[in-house]
């Protein structure tokens, strides 16, 4: 298992997306009292900060119970404004005594890509259920790493597909699934975020991120895909463009796929640090739908070719999925983002990048016998 | 020059496409003592019928005056229709004599692809103005060939580019051109449709079409492209993918690109006759817009990241984009769409058709020399 720095970690952790964080709205010891289940934050980086533990504060199926950080200044900050027991703050050293925490459930890893694997094998270890950040790890023998982990310790394990649980993305399954446009023939995917800030953010940093936008906003595309298929794709094309080779020195910055689908849809996906773009369009014989944005925090928006607008209330979309997998958990629901997903991402991320290496050439898959959609 | 049997472009001429007539509005006697120009159609198939006569009755600077059929049961119905006098009625073998007739300032080529470059150029030849229909050859030699051609004989060359003499196409255009909205980063177009019923007809024979989905639809997702970002590719990488080969026998149903721009944008087009698709996103620095449909003939719709929305009264956009020529030629204002532009598109379809032949190898251009946008 490759190690990562810590220091190298703490000092370039974060994208500074600034988004307003919401008040508690239920200290640790009222929750305590019901059947939720306690959630470590392993990572107290921005996506920590600004979207899973406020949505923690919205959950009713488990709530934000521990804290994992290097960063000892981010203890006391954070143990003061969630009520955060002094036991259940860990830091990465002491992290696998988390074993004998009967308050701690879940642990969520939510490290930089590389440090995943690690993380999620300890947490399996220590007994915990996992969830772990997307993309699941940087390579695909990680996924297997981890999936066996948490299947030796018999303890659940999902990644942080959020838009798996939010309505909008659900729409769009059920459309295809019910082939309510008539079958699909065509899903056109756009994932990209702007990064021009920072130089030194471990996502530009291929030893902590495995890959550049590809590996962040790409899964996001390759979800988007899947979703609006209801389908694996069976082959793979891609190309890679680079503009800025000064900013994006380590990583991908643009990255264009195309995919097969078994019943001849074909898939044109674009993701990039170089752009902001957000949307899913899938065309069927009888019509189209279509969401942008289909990626982000939300609200989400989405509309179809004979007129209707997709508009559902706007919940925390981490919200939804931390509860989603907590019901797995309580109440033996289904397990809807499973590592196996994961896994298959990252088969698909490897396909592409081997694509590109080869110059574009083809690449078969064979993802219809995991039985993962 | 290759010639195309008349009897296989007569049985198969056509795809069915039906829309409303409308009644002639001006008589043959009444435009002629106007100033318009008067335009002669070769080539009676649906998009005449349904498109450019109709739009001919519209038209504030030319007119329909004359005809060119290889269809006798056609002259009747047509002189009947639009009050066409006899004398401005020909046939394939007779064409050329069209030279001495002064009632004809215009002729406009409605022919199969792989005719085009024949007749535009006895067209030429004749010391008429050309009009090409759209993809204007099936080479480019063949439009190096009627562009030669029309120099020599000192008349004036358009492409049947629609789309650039009408409101929501020009819009984006200027969005661009000002940047309305900074920096273009990324441009989507797609521009599909889905034959299914005429396995007979020319476009799915490359002998006549020069090419399937690319030739016809891929053409508009090129201009789009370009449209979407205001320059001509540096680059293009391609894939083909076939999923009915029983029906898609000559030609290719499915083609991906994607485009390196001067400024670092990427392009992402999509072309099908395997589903219905008509779409052009760009994306900039602060914002993006859209039009969906983007290349129909109307009435279109956009809209922008910041919530506005494209609207336009209707016009036919052959009514637009006839007299815009039309006007160039009697007031001298720029020639919007002259052949070299047809060339250039030409020169992009024959480098994604390379690339593909050659596995997705990146294909260099050199357009800018050109000076056509």
């Amino acid at each position: 298992m490759k190690k990562i720095s810590r220091r190298v970690f703490n000092s370039t952790f974060g994208l500074g997306l600034g988004l307003m964080v919401t008040k508690p709205k239920a200290c640790f010891s009222e929750v305590k009292k019901g059947k939720k289940l306690g959630i470590a934050l392993v990572g107290l980086g921005t996506y920590s900060e600004y979207e899973l533990a406020p949505s923690l504060q919205e959950t009713d199926y488990c709530y934000l119970a521990g804290i994992v950080t290097g960063t000892p200044k981010k203890e006391k900050i954070w143990a003061d404004k969630y009520k955060i027991p002094k036991e259940n703050i860990y830091n990465y050293d002491n992290f696998d005594a988390i074993a004998t925490n009967d308050a701690i459930d879940i642990v969520y890893v939510v490290l930089p890509n590389a440090m995943h694997a690690e993380f999620c094998i300890r947490a399996a270890k220590a007994g915990k259920h996992v969830i772990c950040e997307k993309p699941m790890a940087v390579s695909v023998q990680e996924c297997d790493d981890i999936i066996d982990a948490c299947k030796t310790a018999g303890v659940k394990l999902s990644v942080g597909y959020r838009l798996h649980s939010e309505p909008y993305t659900q729409e769009i399954m059920r459309l295809v699934r019910e082939k309510t446009y008539g079958a699909v023939r065509y899903v056109s995917a756009d994932a990209a975020y702007f990064s021009r800030t920072d130089p030194d953010q471990w996502r530009l940093n291929k030893a902590l991120s495995g890959g550049g936008a590809l590996m962040n906003m790409g899964v996001y595309a390759i979800q988007s895909a899947i979703y609006g298929t209801g389908q694996n794709p069976i082959s793979v094309t891609a190309q890679e463009f680079s503009t800025r080779p000064e900013y994006f020195k380590d990583t991908d910055e643009t990255i264009t796929a195309q995919f097969e689908f078994p019943n001849g849809a074909i898939g044109n996906i674009f993701t990039s640090h170089n752009t902001n773009i957000n949307r899913l369009f899938t065309s069927f014989d009888k019509g189209w739908v279509e969401l942008n944005p289909a990626n982000n925090y939300g609200p989400l928006s989405g509309r179809t070719s004979d007129g209707k607008e997709l508009k559902y209330p706007h919940e925390r979309q981490q919200k939804l999925q931390m509860d989603d997998f907590s019901k797995h958990i309580l109440k033996g629901t289904p397990n809807i983002v499973p590592g196996e997903m994961g896994k298959r991402d990252m088969i698909i991320v490897a396909a592409i990048y081997q694509s590109i290496k080869e110059g574009g050439k083809k690449i078969v898959l064979d993802l219809g016998s995991m039985g993962i959609l």
